[in-house]
């Protein structure tokens, strides 16, 4: 499997580094109120999952940008399911 | 520019569908409870930033299921947005 960057690359690499980046406030909000009655537990098993083969179609392609958003959106996805199930 | 429909496509369409589809009942969740106290408006607007970049890197690597899942999670995310600051 091999890679290169170029300009495509680099625009992915910064959606990719906005849109895992949003998940930081919601988990922090969260963690701060120690509330998630109006976040939907539902969107966040979507998410997983739709992540999960975001980032299969990331290794398919070998788009770097698609595999590294990914992995680091699922590690926040699962910390925002782990506060929404024991704060509620 | 020339499009074309393989198995990598397939599971990104799949993986489309399903990250769209999970912005669905956090959406449903705001219009039905008018309260959005939870949801950070943080998220949703690095999400719509970042979305419309992901839109773009799809338009440039010339991949549909990139292309049409971003345009949809648009949507909804601006939806989500706007009950948000309507809602608190």
């Amino acid at each position: 499997m091999e890679f290169s960057i170029n300009f495509n690359n680099i625009i992915g690499i910064v959606a990719g580094i906005i849109t895992t980046s949003a998940l930081v406030p919601q988990a922090l909000k969260i963690y701060r109120t120690k509330s998630a009655r109006d976040v939907s537990l539902t969107m966040f098993i979507f998410m997983a999952v739709g992540i999960t083969l975001w980032f299969v179609y990331g290794v398919l392609i070998k788009e770097i940008p698609v595999i590294l958003a990914n992995s680091v959106s699922l590690i926040l996805i699962f910390s925002i399911i782990f506060m929404k199930i024991r704060y509620g």
